[in-house]
């Protein structure tokens, strides 16, 4: 099949061999793959990704996954919606033909891999993928494939927003407009969190932040976004969602917060940061750091977006085939050109 | 009176002007009053200190503390049991002869001060000082005023406890087990937490952490303190009180940290800290920096101590007069040598 590979860490389009789906698991063709700011990431700082799975690696979980080898093969893409061409033994679920979304991860006889960071399995990248029958969810309601892609990065923003302590009579501050930041945003508003602000540099970024759901939106080089939010609320209990992840973000939103307020970490900053501990202990802030989502909410997300209660259609900015993928890694870097580019491999 | 100032970086024992109580304030003798760790900090670092005040400041507090300056001269001593010798105009709760203790806090017409970290009010290190007749609490059962002392430091441990999740059924491992570590241990131990280990490079401060509440210790140099909790627990959640302070310790807390845990940052480090952003991700452990105490907590400590529930004598390992402090302080640097040095200023 035709795929776009990293490889030297560049990306090139190549052909790589057809996967061939295990028991548990069907082959399926990519409809449409999200590019993920953590993609960007790991091509420009794959060594450091990778140094961090091995750091974060828990001795007492029952399964490691699979780490990427930088020196060989990956497929990226984990935010994918896929047609079932192909049924492997022991597969209960999935029929030839259903439409899937799927948490990216794949088990197998090589043991656990995460789709789009794995030599084993490629992701959405590609014009094939495998998927896990027990992992994947049939596309609903008759949604459009490339809507249904989106489902992944949304269920990024519903976990954060529950992993925090924002509800219905709190109010939120959200640190960089960039997809995972929209997503929290519109997490926010169908949980219920009235008082939304928004802060990006990005004049378009901040219109995308609006029609997801900000009540209130920033450029922070004209008005800290807490000094923002003492304007237009200042009284009810404030979390700050940080959904930028670069150097230097953590210490400023400690410098910034309200006492007691609680800071959720949604944005992953590869670098080492520095932060001031004293300033955090003088007003008891709390720090919750979050990753991905449990299959509940990637349920949720996929059913909010097919009964039209999470409308996703205006984060979809441009669509790219797979030969477009290396120029869409650079236009992304441009706040203001884009916000999701799907890749669609057909 | 005779006092222990702080000038010049440096402490010297000096004449200063008596203290004279102003309205809703008494007057008061020192009994006792324990050298904290903050203190050694403050003449080491007090620069640092007075910046990370000013840094922390809340615009929405309707008060604002009194920053000290170092220019002039600080008597330091927030852990006092004081008797009273005089009550100031307005005074409803305290009377002559009266032994109390108090949140190291001042309300008067200079403002609110707190008490040891002020140019306006005297802290313990001296023969007198103001309390705040509201704020203070009268020493119940009898209890020894050098025990009573025990209350301020003590009170931060159930703090700490209180704002982690920390609970009967959970958890917990505690590193650094100077005052602030014993505290913690003795605060878990009474609200039930059964599994408690503490780690310290001293011999001693293992002993007093046993004695104190602690179900192992460790040696951090022979075994990582969390290994150790998976050696005797591992399976029920777990609780990290970081309550060293010092550059380094939060990261390495992260690392060992298991998965979903929380990190509870009760030892307060001065200087910026570096931590790896992407390890707390990958691991969604949740930072949760404190710092002293409310009312409530503080009175609850007094009352577990005169009931004799929490026995803080074997903290107290050395008492000086004034002419002892700045030997004190030098001793203090030694973990073998001691835990709590008291200052009985008569």
């Amino acid at each position: 099949m035709r795929a776009v590979v990293m490889r030297d860490r560049g990306l090139v389009v190549d052909e790589v061999p057809d996967p061939a789906p295990a028991p548990g698991q069907v082959l399926t063709r990519v409809l449409a793959c999200g590019i993920c700011g953590s993609d960007l990431h790991a091509l420009a700082h794959g060594d450091r990704m990778v140094e961090m799975s091995r750091l974060s690696a828990d001795p007492s979980m029952p399964i490691t996954p699979e780490v990427m080898d930088l020196g060989r093969d990956v497929v990226m893409g984990h935010e994918f919606c896929c047609e079932v061409l192909e049924v492997g033994e022991n597969v209960g679920n999935s029929k030839v033909g259903d439409v899937l979304v799927s948490i990216p991860l794949l088990f197998g006889p090589q043991g656990l891999s995460p789709l789009g960071y794995s030599n084993q399995a490629p992701g959405g990248y590609g014009e094939l993928m495998l998927l896990s029958d027990v992992l994947s969810m049939k596309v609903p309601n008759g949604l459009d494939p490339h809507l249904a892609a989106l489902t992944e990065p949304m269920a990024v923003g519903l976990h954060a927003v529950r992993k925090s302590t924002a509800a219905p009579g709190t109010s939120a501050v959200v640190l960089g407009c960039g997809p995972v930041g929209l997503a929290v945003i519109a997490a926010l508003r169908l949980e219920g969190v009235e008082q939304i602000v928004a802060a990006d540099f990005s004049p378009r970024r901040r219109a995308l932040a609006t029609t997801m759901g900000a009540t209130e939106v920033v450029d922070p080089r004209e008005e800290p976004p807490v000094a923002a939010w003492r304007r237009v609320d200042g009284r009810s209990r404030v979390v700050l969602f940080e959904c930028v992840g670069v150097p230097g973000m953590l210490d400023q939103a400690i410098l910034d917060a309200p006492r007691g307020a609680q800071i959720v970490v949604v944005g992953v900053c590869m670098e080492p940061d520095t932060i001031r501990p004293m300033v955090a202990v003088a007003k008891e802030v709390a720090l919750q750091f979050v990753l991905g989502y449990d299959p509940t909410e990637f349920g949720e997300t996929l059913r909010r977006i097919a009964e039209g209660e999470l409308d996703v259609a205006p984060l979809v900015t441009g669509t790219v085939d797979l030969d477009g993928v290396p120029g869409a890694f650079q236009e992304l870097a441009d706040p203001e050109a884009h916000a999701k580019i799907l890749v669609v491999p057909a």
